[in-house]
């Protein structure tokens, strides 16, 4: 019998975040107002609590973890390391295959783990209500679920694609007395524009960020805030608890520190959560091919520009300097609804500009493929967005095939896929369709870029 | 920090199933032929593998678990043992409450288990398909899963009311390579009988049944035999793991034996699975109430009688002596799918008239807010057969509460419930209706009893 699960005691969970903006070689760039200026805390005070913006700036290396917070992540948490032996014997590779279970929550993904964390600072503050935006439903669970366990009201904008194509995601955001409505809404002024201008939109992160922040700082008893499932550097810290993790389970069996780390990147989180505890290593020297993946049809690390844009399609948010395909980009409807934004952490976009990662992009129909594979050798289902990272590793373990090199890959597996069965169904039905967008198309959504203040900036490699 | 989950080292898995036969007060009845007499080995044989069928008969206590299958089920068990301190806290009783944790396997329920045994000794005896029946989904995903990875074909009749209800699982189904079908369907002789005279009916395990045993016996290669995902002797076999794990997780934090142990009931191997291996200590004088749970809806083991009756709607399979509604009951479309079978295991059944349980029914509207209650305090979402173990599991937590006394309940967490959120929705939306039949119309049901061979037995008080 070959070890399938590496599993950590209770008592061994990580008791502090790993901040990477503390190792970057150069300083992160700062959030910019419209006018061009730095944002100061003050002025995020009526979106985020100050206890989560002081997180956002902190430049520590370690913060701790509050015990309330891990009191609760320990109902799932220390996740699984597993290790893909059947996926291996499959391919006929020498490569080792260990990836990170971070689908073990309750609501089934990685997010929980800033959900939880956003909730309880939030509570702590004396906020009453957050509000937010989801994708694919993965971000909008897992703030139901952490609201509910900690005692806050939820509101979730659901992209219209996914409320339609999911109506089960609404459900388990009920279940957990969440109030999800679709996006654009006619309950936001950012929404009615839009409808207005676009009534039969699918919808797009860009444009249910903008109504939740809407809806966060129109209350005027001061008692709501707003959460991000991603992109924010305290949304990445509080995902190092997974790449924390699988580093003490790797040493616990004696492996070596990995040659390859995988990711799917939407926002960044996912990716962050288990990458960032090992650029430190790479940033001293290891050698480690660290790789975003991202699908062909939202090309933001692979195509976009490096520029300040805002994060939402109104222009509400900050601009934030990060790899970007325009504010105003809306993204085809493909099945991974999690990586359709149009921006990327600022945090993860510094580090590709650093050289420490090396982002790729793959097709749908080639992710399904790699997830059936997935399914009938090692039994899982995986997230669609699971399937691109899932793709990558099918090339990467391959390869070390080819080079008879015994490479040890480990991915971060995000989330199971039973919520997400109608792609696979169109997978299987051979009713899938991929998209590339032409570039002609696509310079037009970032040709608004030039517009936006010190865009320069990326011009001038002073970065 | 409280303990929430007990988990088992791999090394430590039972390495036996344990076979209630061996111990029961009194000798089981045998299955019978349509002339009353018992079948032999011999006879099954074109349904089942005969290394099954040895199993179906063994009264040994022990019976090895082959390497290979342990193998498999290394991937997702020992499963955790979970302490629910967050609802003890809720319904502020002075009870423990533990649960088996069945979820996580691939397709989320218990019935892997037996379903990768059975695939793997059908392989072993050189079958090349399996047939079977499945009523809410998780049996025939299961099934398919375990003929995915061993490398037989499936085939699986979907009782048409879930089927339609749940299309997502015939996507599960398929994704694992298996094929399923509605029941009643045009494939069989039996599916279109019932189909000439009752074209509008939801179907029902029973019909699921006789059509996945005539394409079984109808393969002329001999290379197709059938698979059961409940009610008879060898599934009861290879669920004990459950139970067995339970009893080492509660040994290994110094907790006594259970005051009380539930568990669904709807073929019976989920209860059976966790309560088996503690039934022998009740045998033995232990002080333990163990109770199987059933949907008022379709009321077995508290409103059916115990006879001998077919285990299917045409008359195909052996008699067995158990609790019964009779084989043409046809349940009302309750959202608990895997509870709407006409019998019961025998097994069980015996268990009851020996005095050892006290089986007890639920209406689906109180099972569902259970249901909620669990998901607003422990964060998980639990199947619809589960909310009815866990309607039992509150009351008698409460019952607890009043008489102040800290009882250990340890119950059986039989699956998840993210591939059923439209009952869920039903329920959330008040569309829900609770069903009991009325006496009379339950008569006509029995009534088919009176004419089975040997029915005299049960009345005879000899067995």
């Amino acid at each position: 019998m070959e070890q399938v699960k590496i599993l950590l005691n209770e008592k061994d969970i990580p008791k502090q975040w790993y901040n990477l903006a503390a190792d970057l070689p150069t300083p992160m760039l700062p959030p910019l107002g419209p006018d061009g200026k730095p944002v100061t805390p003050d002025m995020l005070a009526p979106v985020f609590p100050m206890n989560i913006i002081e997180q956002e700036v902190s430049t520590e290396r370690w913060i701790d973890i509050p015990e309330p917070i891990l009191d609760i992540l320990y109902r799932w948490r220390p996740a699984p390391l597993r290790r893909a032996v059947y996926l291996e014997k499959l391919l006929g590779t020498p490569a080792k295959i260990y990836y990170k279970d971070e689908s073990t929550s309750p609501p089934g993904s990685h997010k929980p783990n800033t959900a939880v964390a956003q909730a309880w600072y939030n509570k702590q503050f004396g906020i009453e209500k957050i509000t937010t935006e989801t994708g694919a439903g993965q971000w909008g669970s897992a703030l139901s679920f952490a609201c509910s366990i900690i005692g806050l009201e939820c509101k979730v904008y659901m992209v219209r694609i996914s409320f339609d194509q999911k109506p089960f995601r609404k459900t388990m955001m009920n279940l957990w007395g969440g109030n999800c409505v679709a996006s654009p809404s006619n309950e936001t002024n950012a929404g009615r524009k839009v409808l207005a201008e676009m009534p039969d939109t699918p919808g797009s992160l860009g444009i249910a960020i903008s109504e939740a922040v809407e809806e966060a700082v129109s209350d005027k008893t001061g008692k709501t805030r707003y959460a991000l499932g991603s992109v924010l550097n305290h949304v990445m810290l509080h995902q190092t608890i997974i790449g924390l993790e699988a580093k003490k389970q790797l040493k616990m069996i004696g492996e070596k520190t990995p040659d390859i780390i995988i990711g799917c990147a939407g926002g960044g989180s996912n990716f962050a959560g288990l990458a960032f505890p090992f650029i430190t290593d790479k940033i001293n020297g290891a050698d480690i091919k660290i790789i975003p993946v991202e699908p062909t049809a939202c090309p933001t690390m692979t195509r976009g520009e490096f520029a300040y844009d805002y994060g939402d399609t109104a222009c509400m948010t900050p601009l934030l300097a990060m790899y970007t395909l325009g504010h105003a980009f809306v993204p085809p409807p493909i099945h991974a609804g999690g990586l359709r934004y149009h921006g990327m952490a600022p945090l993860v976009c510094q580090a590709i500009v650093e050289g420490l990662l090396e982002p790729r992009s793959y097709h749908q129909i080639e992710s399904y493929k790699a997830a059936i594979t997935w399914a009938r050798s090692e039994g899982f289902i995986c997230a669609p967005e699971t399937s691109q990272a899932l793709a990558a590793v099918i090339d990467e373990a391959n390869k070390a095939k080819e080079e008879g090199k015994e490479k040890v890959i480990l991915f971060s597996y995000s989330g199971h896929g039973l919520m997400d069965l109608l792609g696979y169904e169109a997978y299987l039905s051979g009713n899938l369709t991929d998209y590339k967008m032409p570039q002609e198309d696509l310079d037009k959504f970032t040709s608004v870029l030039k517009d936006n203040p010190k865009a320069e900036m990326r011009k001038s490699g002073k970065w």
